[in-house]
């Protein structure tokens, strides 16, 4: 007898098949008894028939519980009406645990009791399939890269430098060499790297000791980023907007079931096509202030300024040439206006807000010296940072993406703390 | 006129084109100069013909040097006898930076000047072609599990719990939550997700406090872990070996030229196919104490008792059914000798050793409470790991493989350190 995958199950018809897993849900109507049998791939329906079983086999079914693991075994048939949809008539049950009080049930949970119980609540039907679909966009994004020839650089967590500022940094003794920071992005080590292979990207963990309760916010999230050896301002965003384009059509390819079990409108997503909004932050600044947003030159955009912007546009924008005092000290003076540097912000539509920030850098010695003073950066620890502006300069660009963000806007979701494995927060730090 | 990147040129003979990068050598010979001319997806040389350049561009030659950043523009020839290599007849010559004084010239460097200068010792032929392999080999691994169905679940670095052992944990304190500890391991959620998507595997950096000094230790490393709910201990090798075999053979059929140009012998890498050696932990330790070894039952094998058991076989190998002295606190107990867990660490040959730890996992609440305890282990941070144990228990099995030994074995190299863009060792947090 073929022990399977529900996934694979279609090439079973008429055979008897063992499948390994869990219970999902129960059912009874007399002489016939269901179980909404899972196991990782899938979910199937088990039927039992009492003329057909055993009595002790038939039996089985009160004792069975929501997740108890049993192993079932049964001749496989295709739904009469809905085609791709497959029962098990079952021929055999073994139990290998009975599952006692399980804590997620039927009811309502709050959301705290549930983030407490996430190691059980990845089985839910609702975070199972928000974790497939960020398996999707993952590998996604990795193909995109490597079929563009950009070399994968993983670049450290544990870092001497401070990546872009000083006050939300958390901090581990190592060894005798003093203390190491967490990285809060990879983005110098990818310049490092793009003058030795032209193009690299990394996707990795980062940090933030931010005491922020965002929905937007994730003390350890997934940032995808970038570099690029001799690509300019303009080439960033045709970059990225290539890049956006293609994962979400992937996506959407991959998986429209999922995306339209969650309940997500496919016609948005199926919008995001080339050519993005282009726009000034001088243009941003002045549209938000007739919105009613308080906004003043000089100053970041916040999320709810980000949202109401968003929501003027059917498909992502990105927002250029930021004053500099609102942007990391790497990014390149705009020769154009030198209060304001050449970079931009993308921004997901729907009120979803940045998921990329991205920048020229500034390649030039004495500038880049100037502004690590100017912020207060302790100068000696970027010697070897400086060095690739003396040893062979040349004008280049990245940027970073958000994971959870991205997965957010794609799956339709409020809060990212729905979109990682284990979310870490403020107050979150189990399981 | 079309810019393009090397690896494109072969599209453009005849053409004139346009290339961005750096110096990488510079020759001479009277009439003709030479640029061994790189842009970070290839090199070639280019050509300046004296009588067929404007003089003062044919002057700019001299003003070059190693890793000058330049823009160069020339027509596409093939090499007569050498197919596959390219020329470019230099047209014109931009100059973008001249680079002074590069630190890394072609006398011999001891490793820690390398080292301390790795930022742009990445630039160096050899390294450029580590990087090269390591990226391929990623992507193999994760392609082979996206392709076999696993969901990758990307696991908290920032954890309460701790991995396998306190000894060597680096912490960071979490706002008012008390301290985290950088996961050492990513199993523990890992185990949790793979009752829920059935087949799961993680690749990320985890961190070991470790005050080793060896050639096969890092601070901060890369693991690929897999987990698969209702996998016995057989099966995990199965697996593995299946793993392990794709990704090689893909790599020798993507890399040769790389791998050649280390100087790795081909041969011992070609022979790695099913089936690999399987032997017991006491078979092993016999053949070790007959081989001259110290080793007494009961203790882990050390790495010289790796180097001497795979110089033994010309296969990787398995060593099954470790003493449970030895081995973490959630390994299966041996129901055929209780002494010892059904667990196996897969050993790569030519001496390199251990580069997967793997094992059935303890699915019974209550041994596990017991080694938890026999361990030292808080039992309370453990309470959602033990859940698994209550709510569906199913045997399971998964194993870790380190990234950067991995890549150390395929490329031939004696050190870790190479293996990593940018290596964390007892005493190296720079750059």
């Amino acid at each position: 007898m073929v022990e399977c995958y529900i996934e694979d199950i279609g090439q079973y018809v008429g055979q008897e098949v063992k499948l390994k897993g869990w219970v999902y849900n129960l059912r009874s109507s007399g002489k016939i008894r269901f179980i909404v049998f899972r196991d990782g791939t899938g979910t199937i329906q088990v039927v039992m028939v009492k003329s057909e079983l055993p009595e002790e086999v038939f039996e089985q079914h009160k004792e069975l519980t929501q997740e108890s693991s049993i192993i079932v075994t049964g001749i496989v048939s295709e739904h009469p009406r809905q085609k791709g949809t497959y029962e098990l008539q079952l021929t055999d049950l073994e139990i290998v645990q009975i599952c006692e009080d399980y804590p997620i049930t039927k009811k309502e949970h709050t959301t705290g009791f549930l983030m407490g119980h996430r190691h059980l609540w990845l089985r839910s039907s609702r975070q199972y399939k928000i974790m497939r679909i960020r398996n999707e966009i993952l590998m996604a994004f990795r193909q995109y890269f490597y079929e563009n020839g950009f070399i994968l650089i993983d670049t450290p967590l544990l870092t001497g430098s401070i990546g872009e500022t000083a006050a939300t940094l958390f901090e581990t003794q190592y060894f005798d060499l003093g203390k190491a920071y967490l990285a809060q992005t990879g983005q110098l080590y990818l310049e490092a790297a793009c003058m030795a292979h032209g193009k690299v990207y990394c996707l990795g963990p980062t940090f933030r000791a931010e005491k922020s309760k965002t929905r937007r916010h994730l003390t350890e999230f997934w940032m995808l980023e970038a570099e690029v050896a001799y690509l300019e301002h303009e080439g960033n965003l045709d970059l990225q907007e290539d890049m956006v384009c293609c994962v979400v059509s992937r996506v959407l390819e991959n998986c429209t079931d999922q995306l339209e079990e969650l309940g997500r409108d496919l016609a948005p997503l199926r919008n995001v096509q080339k050519p993005f909004y282009r726009i000034d932050y001088n243009e941003a600044v002045e549209k938000l202030q007739a919105a009613g947003s308080n906004i003043e030159w000089g100053h970041d955009l916040g999320g709810e300024d980000e949202t109401i912007l968003t929501n003027m546009y059917d498909r992502p924008v990105f927002v250029s040439n930021y004053p500099r005092e609102a942007k990391a000290f790497y990014m390149k003076r705009n020769p154009d206006d030198p209060r304001t540097v050449l970079c931009a912000d993308l921004l997901a539509p729907e009120g979803y807000g940045e998921i990329i920030g991205g920048s020229q850098r500034e390649d030039n010695y004495d500038y880049l010296v100037e502004e690590i003073k100017r912020n207060d950066l302790p100068l000696d620890v970027y010697g070897w940072y400086l060095d690739l502006r003396k040893y062979g300069s040349v004008p280049h660009s990245g940027f970073g993406l958000g994971i959870e963000r991205t997965v957010g806007w794609i799956c339709g979701l409020p809060h990212v703390r729905e979109t990682i494995p284990f979310a870490r927060m403020l107050y979150k730090l189990y399981p």
